[in-house]
């Protein structure tokens, strides 16, 4: 069989899959990652069998993060984070779901590798989720709202800060020195990357949009952004950070460049996400294997989603009343903050591919992923706007 | 190696090739395609050597060709083409090519299954390069471009019909039952798969776009669109006829929706078309090995050449001729489809992945393609529409 048979069958299924999704999520009142991650495990190896994870799907899946993590770099603003409080809030929403990950693990007997991808997965807040449950319900223009945005962006920040030790853990390559490096690198990235986007591409872009050659191939400024969001990529992985850093980079660079006569690059890589990070959510459900889920691993499960939201609630809650917000708005911050998304996946995905993880931690962390999103709304809407 | 690992290096470079082709193409006043082909050719192992044809390039490739025509499909309107002398130009431009391509191969000493590919390959006009040369000197309102563009696409039908013949001869399972029961497959799913979409599908999306769901979620029906492309390609594959043929029909079915909460799934195709036919007609470049090029072979591509551009300018401009067109009309109805493009190139490709034809069937075929498209622009604005 060719490489490219089946090709058809694959995207059709997986886009079939990808609207079962949306349905479910629809009819559960849920966010359309939850519907599609969840029909994942459905059509997967885990119950139904219809399709594996192949290579091909593995490649989309891949194409697919990094699209996902360009896009939500480019909806980031830098001037909405430069703020101190938000980076203490931020900080802390860190350190203790990481510490809170790493002893629970360690406390349920996994090794120091495993231990320290699950602390590392509960770092992250799901700016999207956050975000699309306070717009719904119309409170995007509050504070607390301000507050769990600014500091998500910043812990997504220091989440894939955290990864790119992660991933130097996993390759066991860490000591002093090589953490001195890895911050080194990562910062000289993050800062150097930014800037460099922000001061001389952008500026080349703009410069070129006006020329009769975007004028005659308006679609030219689109095919090099997305060039460039994996040029990035690849400059990340090379020097031992993620490729969903780079792609996040990359989107932070350009978010705010307006064209005249070029197609809107912004919009082009919002359609090629809606494809491709579709694919991705699903290829997550699909390479959970849930008979990895019995009774010790359930209980893990259990007991790491309320760590990893109580850690979420204290650390960023604590920091916010420290910082003068009221009580209800440090709760709502706290809890506004608890949802894990894309980044947790990711690493759990990152730990099963290179096999330093097991499907019992990967299923753990997605399913753990799953349930604070689900949760978050509901203590949104239900108790906290209701009862203060 | 991962599967993953790579896919940023393959995708950046695909991607800064393509806009070395968009450079190149400007620079020697030809279109985009043509630039891309070229710059493919010279990195992929026929020159430099920096990417080969890896399982990841084929994927995407694929991928690229099924949106390609799928995006050629939406710009098709029927009313366009139901008018009996198109057909009767398409047709005789079909088969005159047909047969000089063929009774070519077979002059040159090749056997009966490549010389039956180098006639398909001789079928159909490129649509996509026609018009654009049409448009860029302002005659698409003319009667003879109306012409033109009419037969293109009933030429390109009928050169997906001559491709699904091909297809069965490759396989070695073509006789008289066969090649009945091909045609009755080909117009049962070409009618059919049209009328399905037109009647049903259409109302289905449009009915869809006024319910809540899809105010709520307004991508479903990108998504939609999208999993009916590659589910047309995976029936028209699973009947015989070759995937494109799905992509197209699918398009044809789908070209006149107008949507109002809904995103716009013809602008959607479009982004993905720039990203992934680009990736397409690079990656043409790249399979292509210009070390098949020996003496013999040169003068095959340029007698072959000159039979593609005759063929034409004979078949269509004497029918246009019979059918009440003045000479100059006939001429440019003539040289206006001569230009080969995309469907050759992907007979071509179908050719060499089933193993029927080799590198210098092949990359007589690409340059072939490339040489009918960069003489006919030439043609038309030096000569035609400056003598008469």
């Amino acid at each position: 069989m060719s490489v490219a048979s089946g090709i058809e069958f694959q995207m059709s299924l997986l886009l079939f899959v990808a609207l079962l999704g949306y349905l479910l999520a629809s009819r559960i009142n849920q966010s359309a990652v939850i519907g599609e991650i969840l029909v994942g495990l459905l059509i997967g190896p885990s119950v139904l069998g219809l399709i594996t994870y192949t290579d091909f799907v593995q490649s989309i899946a891949h194409l697919g993060a990094v699209i996902l993590l360009f896009v939500v770099g480019l909806e980031f603003k830098f001037e909405e984070i430069y703020k101190a409080k938000y980076f203490a809030i931020a900080l802390v929403g860190v350190i203790l779901p990481w510490l809170g990950g790493y002893l629970t693990a360690g406390y349920f007997g996994f090794g120091f590798v495993p231990s320290v991808f699950v602390g590392t997965a509960l770092t992250a807040t799901s700016i999207a989720i956050t975000a699309s449950v306070l717009k719904e319900m119309g409170r995007l223009d509050t504070l607390a709202a301000k507050a769990i945005i600014g500091a998500a962006v910043i812990d997504d920040i220091l989440g894939l800060l955290a990864l790119a030790f992660t991933n130097q853990i996993a390759e066991g390559s860490l000591n002093y020195w090589s953490v001195l490096l890895i911050l080194f690198k990562a910062i000289l990235f993050l800062v150097g990357g930014s800037l460099f986007g922000n001061m001389f591409l952008n500026r080349k872009i703009i410069e070129f949009d006006s020329t009769s050659l975007a004028k005659k191939y308006p679609e030219m400024s689109f095919i090099f952004t997305m060039m460039l969001a994996f040029l990035y990529s690849m400059v990340a992985e090379a020097i031992g950070l993620s490729a969903i850093v780079g792609a996040f980079i990359a989107g932070v660079s350009m978010g705010n460049i307006k064209l005249k006569h070029s197609k809107d690059f912004i919009e082009g890589s919002d359609y090629l996400h809606i494809i491709f990070a579709s694919i991705f959510f699903v290829s997550l459900g699909i390479i959970a294997d849930l008979h990895a889920l019995n009774m010790n691993v359930i209980i893990f499960l259990l007991v790491l989603t309320i760590v990893a939201v109580l850690t979420k609630v204290f650390g960023c809650g604590l920091t916010s009343k420290f910082f003068g917000f009221n009580s209800k708005d440090s709760a709502v911050i706290g809890f506004g903050m608890s949802p894990r998304g894309e980044v947790a996946m990711i690493v759990a995905l990152i730990g099963l591919t290179k096999g330093v993880i097991n499907q019992d931690v990967y299923v753990t962390l997605v399913l753990m992923s799953l349930l604070t999103t689900i949760v978050t709304p509901i203590v949104l809407r239900n108790w906290l706007y209701r009862n203060f």
